[in-house]
């Protein structure tokens, strides 16, 4: 159904303006910048204008072609007779861009009801009002008047496309992408379930994540969570879990209230993710881009750092996660890479002492054990005895590839964000650094409750 | 009582090598790389050694001087052995690096303990053992083996030493700084009480933060530190709040389980910051770093990103935060700044057109209004509209520089990490960024909190 939002042959950006310091030449500006344009792009304005070496028309009904998309900027006061148009135009798909609807006023939210009646009954579907636009990365169409995210294969849909943009800042530091975004804004036809339909289905759409303020089809919403979460990870995070947020939503989107612990309830039960902050929900991200899934819940710690293990350990009870035994076996292989001051138990505490070799040899130990599913691998990047700030996790690294990256290793690297080579390391090598205990247990967690889910489902 | 640990006149370091690879050779370079060093250093090895320049002495017996400070780095078997020689030569002071005592058996805990009973009946303090040493930035002293603390203000006493290694990586970031650092071990002697009474008094020393992972004397550690808060926030984090991080921690410090609820409830009640986790402990040093207090807890929130300000909402209410209402007078002179589509509520969204006149001239308004305490301002950094990333956030600052900054300003810039010219500017200005809606509702909470205390106080 939402195919047409992502892949039109046509466009018509209708507002468009040569004006650098107005949102329809932003939408203008992004959708020329792709080189390879698949679809052919006309400009509407009321004055005639040339942007770009692109020639403006009057109005819709002088475009010489059919209409897949049109993207509506002009003023809130004159965007019903602009859709007016697009009706009798045969317009396929709209997107209204122009705010000052329903998140306005009473009166906003009857024009906009009654849009979406209009277009209910012309067959035509409506993106919007006050959103950004969408995105199709994967053929480099940017439809909205935001940054283009990153390319990757991440499926985005954002009730707020200016968090949606910060997420993009986020993405890129973490060598994330996205394959297609979408911001909904009102919400007056579209919604969520008609685009994770297509998510589904989009086989560049490997991770799913949603920002929402309202869900106004809960139950659609329910089953088609339920559908897509044998295939596809979905993370979903809400702006409006507490009555002021709730307060601050009702004038963004024009949201009406949502009971939360309801809502969290249902979408955990069919199997999303529920993030309770933006740090969460970028963990979540980077966890299901990078690490497979365990086959099982026992965890294995090792770290040159107690402070670290310790810290670690608090966060992995806080999140109910069970740290192995080491059995004898195991003991006896790791043994004879260690010192004797250090204890056989789990954690493992190598101690400062700990170079690379050690941190090769003991995370291959575990991975290559039975009684271990998962390997967490705490580092303090040791600034003595001519250690190299990297040489940890290139153990690290090295130990996972050899043992061909079936066990998810989590690399708890504390505070390591100002090393540059460490970050440089882990993007060349398709991985992720996780900086604090709490992103690390988080990380364990998200793993084995979707192994679990999986397990339940087959 | 322990000045003499952080300002020896002279130290004798045993257990001194040539060999990079040694724990012994760190902590004599470390000493050594100050220029202007104030203290006359000694090395002891029993092997005749030349260690950049320093003749080595074959015991403490042979140094010609009063030794106010001797720390041990020989390993645990013979550590007692020095101790007793120690004593002999009448050392004022000692830190014991060397591990495998406490932390591993019932055996070292036991010597520990003896080591302990004979320095207390010479009269000598003992730091230690199991531990990094001690870091005095103020005159350059670096009496451990871990790199040197950025320099500050921040009196800081960690459990572990790695961990406070990497908080150190964490503060160069944030632009903070330590002017002492000691890192306590298995604390046999010295602990937190007497190095709390000292900084205290340590003028360079304005905001002190503990990471413990025990409290042995638990009446005395609550009474210092009701001492300390009417002059110096004091901001913890324990390691051990859960059953398996107590155990780690027996491993790594030999502790004994605390009760952490217990603690947490003493210690909040004396006054000081508890932090749940590690990311927060450094927020907490950054906003007192930072930020004044403000003088009442009325919060004014503006922005140009609403899904940005409905996720502040959520976390100031669980935080328990008060959003003002604007009076009429301040909407009466927010109004000639906005567009008509902004509607007067708290928080007060401006929308994506907002530009850095915007910013400046509403943070000016709520800085000046008698009903706002606080002011927090969300940005998202726009991508559009010709406008430059570090515009809005240069309003803030000239709006904050020119009331005087009085009142404090939270900068809630969603995931602007990846913006160095931000954080170049943050540190021009002596201020400080914060990432996510949970960083900016912890800091007012945090302000908040103090001002009450001190009010209390009073």
């Amino acid at each position: 159904m939402t195919n047409l939002f992502f892949f039109p042959k046509t466009i018509a950006v209708i507002g468009a303006t040569a004006n650098p310091k107005k949102f329809g030449n932003a939408v203008t500006i992004n959708i020329l910048k792709n080189k390879n344009l698949q679809s052919e792009l006309f400009l509407i304005s009321p004055r005639n204008q040339e942007i770009y070496g692109l020639k403006t028309h009057n109005s819709v009904f002088n475009v010489p072609k059919d209409i897949d998309l049109a993207i509506i900027l002009v003023p809130a006061g004159i965007v019903e007779s602009v859709v007016d148009q697009c009706i009798e135009k045969k317009v396929k798909r709209i997107i209204i861009v122009s705010a000052g609807f329903g998140e306005i006023d009473e009166k906003g939210k009857k024009i906009e009801a009654e849009i979406a009646k209009k277009c209910k009954e012309a067959g035509i579907r409506v993106m919007g009002p006050n959103c950004v636009g969408i995105q199709n990365i994967d053929i480099g169409l940017n439809a909205s008047f935001i940054k283009s995210a990153p390319k990757g294969n991440i499926g985005m849909i954002s009730q707020s496309g200016s968090f949606g943009c910060a997420c993009f800042y986020e993405m890129e530091r973490h060598d994330l992408g996205c394959s297609k975004f979408a911001n909904i804004g009102n919400n007056i036809d579209v919604s969520f379930g008609e685009i994770l339909e297509f998510f589904k289905e989009d086989e560049n759409t490997q991770i799913i994540c949603i920002y929402l303020e309202t869900i106004t089809d809960g139950k659609a919403f329910y089953e088609i969570i339920k559908d897509i979460i044998p295939l596809k990870p979905i993370i979903a995070l809400k702006g409006g879990r507490t009555t002021s947020g709730m307060k601050a939503a009702s004038s963004h989107t024009g949201s009406m209230a949502t009971d939360y612990k309801m809502l969290k309830t249902a979408i955990k039960q069919a199997g999303a993710v529920m993030c309770e902050n933006v740090s969460d929900y970028i963990t979540a991200i980077r966890t299901f881009s990078f690490l497979p899934l365990p086959k099982g819940e026992k965890i294995g710690v090792l770290t040159n750092s107690g402070g670290s293990s310790v810290l670690f350990s608090d966060k992995a009870e806080e999140f109910g996660l069970k740290l192995a035994e080491f059995s004898e076996e195991l003991k006896k292989k790791m043994a004879p890479h260690l010192i004797s001051l250090v204890k056989m138990v789990n954690p493992l505490d190598m101690i400062g002492v700990a170079e690379e070799e050690q941190y090769y040899n003991i995370t291959k130990a575990m991975l290559e054990d039975p009684g271990i599913d998962i390997v967490v691998t705490c580092i303090v990047i040791p600034p003595f005895l001519e250690m190299k700030s990297d040489e940890h996790y290139r153990g690290i690294i090295r130990a996972w590839n050899n043992t061909g990256r079936g066990k998810p290793v989590i690399p708890l690297i504390m505070f390591s964000e100002g090393f540059q080579n460490l970050k440089d390391l882990a993007k060349k090598e398709k991985t992720t650094i996780y900086f604090t205990p709490h992103e690390a247990a988080y990380a364990c967690f998200l793993l084995i409750d979707r192994m679990k889910i999986l397990q339940l489902i087959k």
